[in-house]
């Protein structure tokens, strides 16, 4: 059915779990947003009416190519309610901006929408997911219970906030009527209401892509992601590649970059606007934002770097470096345990699985790491952070912290007989 | 003489002071065994019959190219005595599986070799070396006099154990009444006995090639000695060269090798079956064995490398690491002191000098070296350790030990005045 | 007018402040002495007496091109006067030999000097120099302040000696006359006492380059100077350059040298006799002196090297190395702060501004540095001295120190359970 639906994009939520990373939906990927990315698929899958719901810090200039309003209270009920008057259409779907999805869905949605029915995706797990879990009764949805507990699901079907409503009038009606008692649960609550007064709601299954994205290190899974949809190469006309440089796999770099001498770029791989890749580097599938420096003998790999990022031989894996973040020669950021275990991480005082054995450091904006670092697999700094040379950081580092080593030597004269003679070096050629 | 002559290849050793490494028989040498590297050679000078004397340790499947038997007590006069049912000629030959030779040696002894007289070997020695010296009446060696220490040298001849015995039963008759109190010194003891009684004993003077093979940095000694023999290069046909790498000097590359872009491969030089050399390494003079992976940017110099051997971005000169090592990036194995200082090594208690300047790490299997670590000239690491991030390691290292940095650190806030601001970095291209 | 003089040189100082660098006039640039590069070029100005006073340290060896005196006593007019044998004409021009000027000054010089008149040099600043400023009466010089404080300068005129004397008779009557109480202000009193004799002294406006050589990093700033002279690229026949390596700009490039496999040369450049630039390096805006070895992997960037410099993978930036250093694998000179801020360094107790935000370290003769090895910006390291492996250097070691890091280790057995697993590496290609 071609029914003209208007989509609300929720993205008010303060992406605080993302730290050290700027909010997740700003983050850049092929040089547009995440949001943009979201609204370009919405776009491209034929939805004409987007409205997205941004908060007071994001503030309204969020997405330029839709009408963004600012959200008025908690929760995705207010949320929903804030964005009223941006309602051109009777039927609305409801999404959360950080749900990486298939289009698939999207078309699904599309050809099933009507009149008559509700439609909320019920996500198809093997494992336990902490969310709300669909109990059917035959293609209606009974009810929603949330986060059972493991061992407790009452379904397979976790849902996925892909919410059609024929009628917004009747969802609006609802979320006036049921009280914000609770703001995290109050959209929940309206729709538990809603069914409970009869609303027919129907599940819609879906089994492909979903993403959640909550994490910063999720940012290295969106990277794939984009990555993967460049299939062939693309590099700009003023961009300069050096005669001795080599290119294999597909790469898109943009006007204005230079690749120097006996650089080795591996497919697929995004270079913003003139960045440079110095000589003697190893760049692969990795994203690199603009008027970045991938300094002298750098290897890059499955890594996310922002603009103006500058790197001086650095071994950089599976990590994310936010903008303006600079690294002195000879800095690493390992990306393996010793006995190759899964890497955790800590996020508001829980030991968070990240699911990932190779996982790098995640930085914030303008951190500067000098010369001879070693940041731990799974470390995260803070923006405006400085780590002294020679550095072995293993705990995350809170923003606009500067970390030094306390370093003792000893110094003694160079005749002193049987003295220790530590420090070999090589000189041969 | 072309006599049918039975060769005792004694290797009932623990090969103790080879640690870290394994047992010094079973080291790889250009895709072979040491041990089977010395029967091919004596198989080359035309003995046919050769047996090996193993351990209970090592066990019977130690050669697979010839009869082993496993050595029952202590003692060469013990090993020989366990092989005497596979001796099936009446001549014999003795030899210490870890003494590397010339095969002008044997070619020597076959051809002097005959029904009338017992021969040892005397090698020509310039200073002391703590082994038996042979007392000489005109041809014959009137007895024998087992370390003398220096400056009391009886003749400048010591005994390189490569004793031929015209009949087995004589030498094995003397064996048994010979009464073994003290294993170490029983073989020795019966040489007396046997030359007390009449037996004659004729010196083989020998100059050339001697490697008695004992400590693990002797591993350099032979890849030297069998990288010498790479002649002329041999790519095999599933091996992919890069077009941008460059090769000089002769090479032995296997099958499945892959050698990557702006590598630099200097011979004499032996890799293993599907390894792989990272692009911007360089790689002479060295081993490298089967799967083994050169990761970015390292240089390996002089070193050997065992199976499955994981690199990335080391310096790794006149080192040995055996199978299944893995290095983080930016560590380095230091090979000379600062003062070029001759590099010693404690062995069992004792400070042994390795008449080297330029001496590497030797490690142990299955050891993991984090990043930026540094290990000092001559270092011993033992097999399934770990190595932390950041360590300077400047002592041997046991078996199965995790060895960390503990580290101080300064952490202010970043507007905090006067700060130390250390930790330069570059920020240039 | 076209008369002859006699030039003075003055060099009897003791280079102190340039410590930890040999005699700042001995210090090479492109094959030959800061000294001889003065002399040559007032040879090419049109001076064709020249003497150089120079210390008892320094001996008469100092230049072999012209006649050289030791100084007695101290101070410039002691060493006016230890000169005199060797003065051959009346006219006179006394020059500071660490003073580098343009030609330009000298052949205004020669245009205006005659036999009526005395000439002093005044450099028009802009701001507070801590010298001696010219008080004018119209063309004539009335009185010299010495060092007037920040904000009292009489004029914007302040003296750069090359002092103009049409009779050294007149001269040194009056060095001779006056009192040296004060050796350093001796030759200022005698000027003072000849313009109140009523001796005419003109001014010589001048504001072009002028670089009072004393600090170190001024070593570069010569550097710069020099190497803005090669034009374009000259390339010694018996040099040898790998068909892989790449050169831009000018470079000159002396007999013998060696430039290996992807090394990438950036002029301006001088590289000396024999030196060995290494694969996969990058050097560019330097100077290498002879017999240098730049290891595989390294970055010489705006860095001056003396004779016999060995290098292995390490960054060197805006440095100075001194004859016979030798750094170890992977250590870093830094060149920026981690605030980007100005780089200050102590002298003689005393907090000197560098005027540089970028400026590695500045290393003695016959230095050894080890593996792994942090140097922090601006950092002076005395000659025979040895750092050893992991130091992190942020203060100034004196000549004839060995420095160690006192590093503590955690050693655990590697089957503990719950124990701290850090060191992360990498293992992938």
């Amino acid at each position: 059915m071609n029914i003209n639906i208007t989509v609300l994009l929720l993205s008010g939520g303060t992406s605080s779990r993302f730290w050290p990373l700027t909010h997740k939906m700003s983050q850049q990927f092929l040089g547009k947003s995440f949001l943009d990315r979201q609204i370009e698929q919405l776009k491209d899958c034929g939805f004409k009416n987007i409205v997205v719901v941004s908060n007071t810090k994001l503030g309204t200039d969020f997405s330029s190519s839709v009408p963004t309003v600012v959200q008025k209270g908690n929760g995705q009920g207010a949320a929903i309610l804030s964005a009223a008057t941006y309602i051109k259409t009777k039927p609305i779907l409801v999404i959360n901006a950080d749900d990486l999805v298939s289009p698939l869905l999207y078309k699904k949605i599309l050809e099933i929408a009507g009149a008559d029915k509700n439609i909320l995706v019920g996500y198809k797990t093997k494992r336990y997911f902490p969310g709300g879990y669909l109990v059917l009764n035959g293609k209606k949805i009974a009810h929603i219970v949330e986060k059972p507990g493991e061992g407790n699901e009452p379904s397979s079907f976790v849902r996925l906030v892909c919410d059609y409503f024929p009628s917004s009038d009747v969802l609006f009606n609802f979320l006036n009527k049921i009280p914000n008692t609770n703001a995290d649960t109050h959209y929940e609550d309206t729709l538990t209401a809603m069914m409970k007064s009869g609303e027919f709601f129907e599940m819609l299954e879906y089994e492909d892509v979903w993403i959640p994205v909550k994490y910063p290190w999720q940012a290295l899974t969106l990277m794939d992601h984009y990555l993967a949809q460049i299939k062939k190469s693309t590099i700009a006309k003023s961009a300069m590649i050096h005669e001795t440089a080599t290119i294999s796999g597909p790469v898109f770099i943009e006007e204005g970059v230079r690749v120097l001498e006996y650089a080795k770029l591996t497919g697929p791989l995004y270079i913003g606007k003139n960045s440079i890749i110095g000589n003697h580097s190893l760049i692969r599938y990795s994203i690199v934002g603009k008027n970045s420096v991938i300094g002298f003998g750098s290897d890059v790999t499955r890594s996310y770097l922002g603009s103006n990022v500058w790197l001086h031989s650095n071994y950089i894996g599976d990590s994310v470096l936010s903008d303006n973040v600079a690294m002195g020669a000879g800095s690493v950021l390992a990306n393996l345990r010793l006995d190759e275990g899964e890497i955790f991480s800590e996020i508001k005082g829980e030991r968070i699985r990240t699911h990932r054995s190779k996982l790098g450091a995640l930085i914030g904006e303008n951190s500067k790491i000098g010369v001879s670092v070693q940041i731990m697999p799974g470390v995260k700094i803070g923006a405006d952070s400085q780590i002294g040379a020679g550095v072995l950081l293993q705990q995350d580092l809170p923003n606009h912290k500067k970390c030094f080593v306390k370093q003792s030597h000893v110094i003694i004269d160079n005749h002193t007989r049987k003295s220790p003679d530590r420090g070999g070096f090589r000189k041969n050629i």
